[in-house]
C-alpha cells in the first residue's frame, strides 16, 4: 500500500500531509473506501505516425472501458504539427480530428511534471496530467520519442520506457533482443536499399519495412518476379526492410500483460482470426474491439509455454507497459513474431478486469535511479589550481 | 551545395528566398566568400547524470576550438532540475556552476524549432538555436533522451539519434550490435541482482554497469573473493551489471570519425596511455584535451582494418554524430570494446582540422522520412456508416 499512498499523492497532486491523512483514514475505516476513490490519469493519442488515426480510434475505444475506477482527467491529442491540444470529452469523435475541428480546442505544452497552458498571468499546471497513458501507436509513441519527453519532463507514464521502445519499434532489434532472452524468433535477412539479394531460405517470403507496425508495406511475395517490386513498396516507408519465411497454416497465438508489483497479470491467450495476412483495414478493425473473447483451444502446457515466454520478454525491460507478445507456434517451438508495447486499445477485450489491471499498474511505475551531484571533481580541480 | 543552401536558412532562420539571393551572389563572386561566413550553432551541456561535471568541462574545452568558422551562438545548460539556462560565453568557468551561480542565467525553455524565453510579451525564439551540439555526456545526452526531445521538437542536431544512443549506451546492446555489424567483441557475462553467478571465463575480470560511461563503478577483480563487494559496487548505478575477461597487455586504440554527405572523415589512430584501467579522475582529465596527438604507430593494414571495422559499426545508424570507437587489438583479432557517442570534447585532440569537420557534419544532417496524414481511413469508416 506504500507505493499507492504516494504515488496517489503525486498522481493527484496532493501534499503527502494531505494524503497521510487520507491514508490512515482508509487503513481505519477498510480497503473497500479506496475503491471508491477514482485514480486520474490523462491519455495521449494522435502523434506523427501511419498510425495516427488508429491511435484516434483506439483513445475512443477505450474510452468505454474506464469510468468506474480510473477517471480520464484528460485527453490529450498530439497533432501532425507536434502540438498538443486539451480533448473535451464530448469531442471524442473520429470526425472531430479528420475534420481539424480539433484547433479549436485549447493548446498545451509539456513541461516539468505535466502539461501547462499559456493565460494573460503566465504559465499554468493542468490538474492530474502528472500522471498519463500512452497510447500513440507507431512513431512517436512507440519509438521512444515521447518515452524520452515524459522522462525529461519527469511525468509519470503507462507505457513503454525508452530502451523498451527502441528494442520493440525496430523488428531487427526485437530478433537480437528475443534471442537473448532465450525465446526463437523466424530466421530473417535484412536489406537495405544499394544491397544485392542474397536470401538464405525460399519462397514464399513475408516482407516488412524494419520500423513499422500495423500490416503497413508488409507484403508476401510467392514469386520470385515480385520480389522487386514487395521490396520497393516496403522501401517507401523505411530505409531497411526485414524478409522472414512466410510459414503458411501456423498457429498464431497474442498474451498481453503486465507486471504489477513484481508479478505478473497476464490475459487470456487469443488465437487471432485466421487470414493468410491482415491488412491494414482489418487491424484498423481490430483497433475498435472491446467485446471480450473467448480464449484458444490449447493445452494446459502450451498456455504455461506461452506464459512462460512472455515473462522472458517482458522481463524488466518492459516494466511500466502493458504489452501484447504475438507469437507462433511450429513444431512444438515457440517463436516471437512482434512485441506491441502500446497494442491497439490496449488490448482490453483480452483482460477479464482490464480497469483494475491499469488502476494496478499506474501506481506501480518503475522510478528512475536518483543521481546525487555535487560538484566534487570540479572542487577539487579548484582546489589543486589554488582557486 | 544543395545542402549548405537549405541547411544555411534553417541554421541562421533566414527565409529560403533571402537564402536564395545570398547563395547566388556566392555562385557569381566565388565560393570562398562562403568561408567568411560562420555557421551559427548553440552548445547543450550538462544534464543529470554522473558525468554532469564532466560534460561542462567538455563545453569549456570546446570554446577554445571553434570561432574561426563556427560561431557558437549560446551555451545551453542543462541543470539538475531539467531547466534550461543560457550561459554568456564570458561566464563559461567551471566554478561559474559549481557555486551554482548559473541559476541567475537567463532560464529558457525547448519548444518547436528551438530555445524560447518567455517575457512580459509571450514567448520569444531565441535566435541560433535551431542548430545544436549535443555535448551531454552519460545520461540525458547518450541514452536517447535529448535525441528523442529534439527530434520532437524538429530541432537540427549533432549527436547521435534515439536509436543509436540506446545501441550505444546499453554496453550489453552494443554487444549484440557489434556482432551483427560483423565486428568481434570480448566475451561477456550479465547478471542482475537476484541472479547466482555462473561465470563462463576465468579470472581476472572486469566488471562495468551496463549503463554509465567514464570508467564510473568499473573495476577489476583479480580473486574471486573480492566479487560479490565488486559487483555491489557496480551495482550502485546499475540493475544489470556486464562481466567481461581483463585482458593484460592487450593492445587499445581509439578512432573517431563521422559520415558528412555519404563520405567517411576518419581521424588519426590513437593509442591511448598504458594503464591497466583509467580511473574516473584520469578520463575526467581526458575530457578537457585540447592538443594534438600524434599517430599510433601501426601497420597500413592494421590502420586500414581499424577503419573498416569503424564503418560497420557507424553504418547508417550513428548519422548526424560524431562518435569515437574504442577497439582491442588481440591475436590480430579487432574487438570492439564501446562506442562514445558523444566523446569527450568531441575528441577534437584527434583531428587536424576540427573545427571544418563540425562545419561539414552540421550541413548534412539526416533528415526524418516525410508522413503524410490525410484521415482516409476515418473518413472512409464514416462514409461507411453514411456520415
Amino acid at each position: 500500500m506504500i507505493a499507492f499512498s504516494n504515488d496517489f499523492a503525486y498522481n493527484n497532486n496532493l501534499k503527502l500531509s494531505q494524503t497521510q491523512k487520507f491514508y490512515s483514514k482508509i487503513t481505519k475505516k477498510t480497503i473497500l473506501y479506496y475503491k471508491g476513490i477514482k485514480l486520474n490519469l490523462s491519455i495521449v493519442f494522435g502523434g506523427i505516425s501511419y498510425e495516427h488515426e488508429i491511435s484516434i480510434v483506439s483513445a475512443i475505444t477505450i474510452m468505454q472501458k474506464l469510468g468506474k475506477n480510473i477517471q480520464v482527467a484528460h485527453y490529450i491529442f498530439l497533432d501532425t504539427n507536434h502540438e498538443f491540444y486539451l480533448i473535451e470529452s464530448h469531442n471524442m469523435k473520429s470526425k472531430y480530428f479528420s475534420s481539424l475541428e480539433y484547433k479549436k480546442a485549447k493548446k498545451v505544452e509539456l513541461g516539468l511534471g505535466g502539461f501547462y497552458e499559456t493565460g494573460f498571468f503566465g504559465k499554468k499546471k493542468i490538474l492530474h496530467t502528472g500522471l498519463l497513458l500512452n497510447l500513440i501507436h507507431g512513431g512517436d509513441g512507440e519509438d521512444g520519442v515521447l518515452a524520452g519527453l515524459f522522462d525529461f519532463y519527469k511525468i509519470q507514464y503507462i507505457g513503454p520506457r525508452l530502451e523498451a521502445s527502441v528494442l520493440s519499434y525496430n523488428k531487427h532489434l526485437t530478433k537480437l533482443y528475443a534471442q537473448e532472452c532465450g525465446i526463437a524468433t523466424l530466421p530473417y535477412y535484412i536489406c537495405g536499399k544499394q544491397t544485392t539479394y542474397n536470401i538464405p531460405f525460399s519462397l514464399p517470403y513475408i516482407i516488412k519495412p524494419t520500423c513499422l507496425g500495423s500490416s503497413i508495406g508488409v507484403c508476401v511475395v510467392e514469386d520470385e518476379a515480385k520480389l522487386e517490386y514487395s521490396l520497393d513498396c516496403a522501401f517507401e516507408f523505411s530505409d531497411e526492410v526485414i524478409i522472414e519465411p512466410f510459414m503458411k497454416g501456423v498457429k498464431e497465438y497474442n498474451l498481453a500483460g503486465a507486471k504489477v508489483n513484481d508479478a505478473f497479470i497476464l490475459s487470456l491467450v487469443e488465437e487471432p482470426a485466421k487470414k493468410d495476412l491482415l491488412h491494414f483495414d482489418d487491424k484498423y478493425l481490430d483497433f475498435s474491439r472491446t467485446e471480450e473473447i473467448t480464449s484458444a483451444v490449447i493445452s494446459e502446457s502450451l498456455k504455461m509455454q506461452l506464459h512462460k515466454a512472455f515473462k522472458k520478454i517482458y522481463n524488466t525491460t518492459f516494466e511500466g507497459a502493458l504489452i501484447r507478445c504475438d507469437f507462433f507456434v511450429a513444431n512444438d517451438t515457440i517463436f516471437l513474431n512482434e512485441i506491441n508495447p502500446i497494442p491497439g486499445s490496449m488490448a482490453n477485450y483480452l483482460f477479464t478486469d482490464f480497469e483494475t489491471l491499469i488502476q494496478q499498474l499506474a501506481t506501480s511505475l518503475p522510478k528512475k535511479h536518483a543521481i546525487a551531484i555535487n560538484y566534487q571533481y570540479i572542487h577539487k580541480i579548484q582546489h589543486a589550481k589554488g582557486k
